[in-house]
């Protein structure tokens, strides 16, 4: 294929971004190519709202044709958390004439180099990028975010963990020169010398399950960086939410061609409803590389069953936010307010345990019972939510009814601090909008910690009372240790209860945040500067991104020659 | 405890070897800050040879005590493959009282930052390199190598091997920063700000499995990759090769506690015979990262088994070397015949088939027939071992009798062409010392790939006739696809027969040395700058050393705060 676009151009059009992204996860100060901005669209080929718009809906009710081989169906079916159809359907693929496909074009990827992959993968991300409207659309009604946080998380965040990926991937592979000399003096005689070549090489094909909540945020890292390392990639995404990524895989696909590589390096596996095709294509030989966002049942049955592959997962915790004291009461609670609501508490980052000592906590405001925390943080939530427009843009819509049903059931667990609340949507009718539950437990009944030591994903937390803030830190050590989180929070101005807190999160690998009060929320990591989980508990076996996200993607075959 | 040896003083001392092993790594040119010549040592506190031997003679038939916590028992009893018994007792740990006991000191060593833990992990090595002396009769006396070899490889390349698994894991640790301040713009609103701390965290405790050939060699990557990421490290060693790794962990316990840390940090679980702990101890859950050489069928066990942990294994290949054709065919012979003579042809990296094409092959001597080289090949290890001294001191002696009796068998799977000869060890009469044996197969014939497809551990090479060169270069694929190899090399003047054997090993991921006629060795690999194995094929799930080796023995954990 001639190229249209040049490994020269490439590097003019993309270098310097590639360059600001190795500076920025080497001092993970605050940087982002991607603007946050709805409105900083529409310029230099980027869509705005109402092109981002128009495009999703010329979408629906549509065959996206990938030019896929080996397509020997078309699957579709998706309806929006908002209510509607999207009516779009998918190649569905003969893995035994698409796999052998996908290899065809690895040579010349893997001989393309470190650098030109890296800038390829980044003209990938900007030309999502300039879809970024689009996408939000997309997001919004697969995961069922609101449309904000559909368009910020699902493109911008997304398209920085994206790049993040790359990054890592081109700095682990440029750590060995291309070439070496190698001169051994040999005392009076002459001395060894050898020419040495290192060369990066894929483990061969990646395979991406995408998940439902964030189809983008969740799979680009993985996407990214089995692709930056030369992998061809094949995407398998949530059922419910295969259009972020299937559109992902046509841009993809559209800068391989235009660059001169194979189309075919990346490619989509949509499936027919009930065809649980993950399974399948986990444990195929020439899948090598696995990255997994989902349930800890499947996420474990990859560890266990794919062994031929390197699987990363990020599966399900507990995560766990421990109030012992303020100098910002009303800080505290609004932060925590916002962390409970946003997106109905659907991200595997949202705090579900709110450790707080029955005795009750000191605060700026004076001392709190353990009831009055909990019915302040109810009223603040109430607050926020108290506005339906307010809260709409907020909550997004449940995405699943498994979600709905984990939330109903809830109530039934406990004392009700805060009673879920229905919405509704004025623009989408058959959205489910739910406002979050609070359910008051005892840290030291048995029958309470069957419920709090289990996750509930979905707008539901629990109020826990422990007998004092020992005991709540000791709770917070097990609750880590047995079943991970991919967040810790705590409130507390006692110096030496932090440093409490903060050893069990080095000892048991976990993410802390401490006295949020302002606009950043527990739930929330920026790329280039946080760690999405650790890597070192049960919800996750790996960290967003780090060297060990990128490291065993590849491996460096040495050629040796005497000179 | 009072160190006696500050960070200030660790600093000054040793910092600059590790900004020497850190740019090594990086230009992968020759470094190495460990004299190879045993005349090397003698000054600044180093045993010369005299002094060295006599320490080892001093070890024999004593008890080695460590001091270690939970020591319910002394066991022993190595022989020397030169036929002299060791003598020495080892303490048998009661694990659940010695676990415990190394976990004590995980929080000050992690706490101590990366920088100290390398420069502790440096003076270990400092330490280990003076008693280098003693070191080559340990590794002689427990792995069977000839003196000069123990000395080399069990010294200085070990210990070049321990230090670039050392720089690795500094380099990997201080990607992140220590802390950052991130400020993320608002517009109009006043930024978002947090100070950020990242500190990377042990996995927990680090099992090193050591194997009976390189005890020290193989050994020190894992031990000192885990130790200078925070891990307390367990060695358990083979129970054929125990002193070099008691040794080593006397010298490290001893250096702890002068730098004022836990000496329980590296411990020792020697065993009883027959009592197998490696796998008790590899499935506990304390244990979260396992090294591991030796037997494919023990590392596949560990691999499926010791899942709490990762687990780093070199297990066994069949390596191949393509003879197609050279410009100096003496040069080749030569080099062959080293490599198939070095250390009774016992190293995972030696030779085992040789690939030659049935009509015979081009050379600076005219074109030679596939009996010709087998011959001529046979006829200059036989020239190379002519001596009994100079045999003995190449050849080393067989490390156990599965080896011999491995050796004796394979003359009975083809024609030999190059029988093993018994040569007498004057100075060790009890010395099995054996010349290797070549013998002919045919690469056509089903009965002799079931020889050709096994790994044959031992002084035993086969000289595979093939069809074409194309055919050699498709048995390399399936060999290395199949059973892993932990080098390949080949001889070649045609620049498209050397494409495609460079091209199968890209695709297979196999380390290749091409036309090495002179001092340089197949099986030979330099720290800081060749990968021993690739990672990428079944021989071995990881290299020595890269990025992939040490990324993931720690985690970063994020400690944020509102500024």
């Amino acid at each position: 294929m001639a190229a249209e676009l040049t490994a020269h151009e490439l590097i003019a059009k993309h270098r310097p971004t590639l360059d600001q992204a190795l500076e920025a996860i080497r001092t993970r100060a605050y940087w982002s190519p991607h603007p946050e901005h709805p409105k900083a669209y529409g310029e230099n080929g980027s869509l705005d709202a109402a092109a981002g718009k128009a495009a999703f809906d010329a979408l629906l009710n549509t065959r996206l044709d990938l030019g896929q081989p080996g397509t020997d169906d078309w699957v579709g079916g998706e309806v929006s958390p908002y209510g509607i159809e999207l009516g779009i359907s998918y190649p569905h693929a003969d893995v035994d004439v698409l796999i052998p496909a996908m290899r065809a074009g690895q040579r010349a990827w893997r001989d393309a180099g470190a650098e030109t992959r890296a800038l390829v993968c980044v003209e990938i991300l900007k030309r999502i990028s300039d879809r970024t409207h689009e996408f939000a659309h997309a997001v919004m009604h697969t995961s069922g975010q609101a449309f904000m946080m559909a368009f910020q998380a699902g493109g911008p965040h997304a398209q920085d963990r994206g790049l993040e990926a790359v990054a890592y991937a081109y700095a682990e592979q440029v750590r060995t020169p291309g070439t070496a000399e190698w001169t051994k003096p040999q005392g009076k005689r002459d001395p060894l010398a050898l020419t040495k070549q290192f060369t990066p090489v894929p483990r061969g094909l990646a395979l991406l399950i995408g998940c439902n909540t964030f189809p983008t945020w969740n799979g680009y890292p993985g996407l990214f960086a089995s692709l930056a390392t030369g992998n061809a990639v094949l995407v398998k995404p949530h059922p419910r939410a295969v259009l972020p990524l299937a559109l992902t895989v046509q841009i993809a696909r559209q800068v391989l061609a235009e660059t001169g590589f194979d189309p075919n390096l990346v490619a989509l596996a949509a499936e027919r409803p009930g065809e649980g095709i993950a399974k399948t294509l986990a444990t195929r030989p020439e899948v090598r590389i696995i990255d997994y966002t989902g349930s800890t049942s499947f996420g474990d049955w990859l560890e266990a069953n794919a062994r031929q592959a390197q699987v990363y997962t990020e599966k399900a915790g507990v995560n766990t936010v421990i109030v012992h004291s303020t100098d910002s009461y009303k800080g505290m609670l609004s932060n925590l307010a916002f962390s409970l609501s946003l997106y109905s508490g659907q991200m595997c980052t949202t705090p579900q345990n709110l450790l707080i000592p029955r005795d009750g906590i000191r605060t700026d405001e004076g001392p709190k019972t353990f009831d009055e925390v909990t019915a302040d943080l109810a009223r603040a939530v109430d607050g926020l939510l108290g506005d339906d427009a307010r809260a709409n843009a907020l909550l997004g819509a449940i995405v699943n009814p498994d979600v709905k049903a984990r939330l109903e059931a809830a109530a039934g667990l406990g004392e009700v601090a805060l009673a879920s609340r229905e919405i509704s949507n004025p623009e989408f009718p058959g959205a489910v909008v739910r406002t979050p539950v609070i359910v008051k437990l005892d840290g030291a009944k048995p029958d309470d910690e069957a419920a709090y030591m289990s996750e509930c994903f979905g707008p539901v937390s629990f109020a826990v009372a422990v007998d004092s803030v020992n005991d709540a830190v000791e709770l917070l050590r097990r609750t880590v240790r047995e079943k991970g989180a991919m967040t810790v929070g705590a409130y507390t101005t006692d110096s030496e209860v932090e440093r409490s807190i903060e050893e069990v999160c080095l000892e048991e690998a976990a993410q802390l945040s401490l006295n949020l009060t302002g606009g950043v929320y527990v739930n929330q990591t920026a790329a280039f500067s946080d760690f999405h989980g650790s890597g070192g508990n049960p919800a996750a076996n790996a960290a967003l991104c780090d060297g060990a996200f990128v490291a065993n993607r590849f491996r460096v075959v040495e050629v040796r020659r005497e000179v």
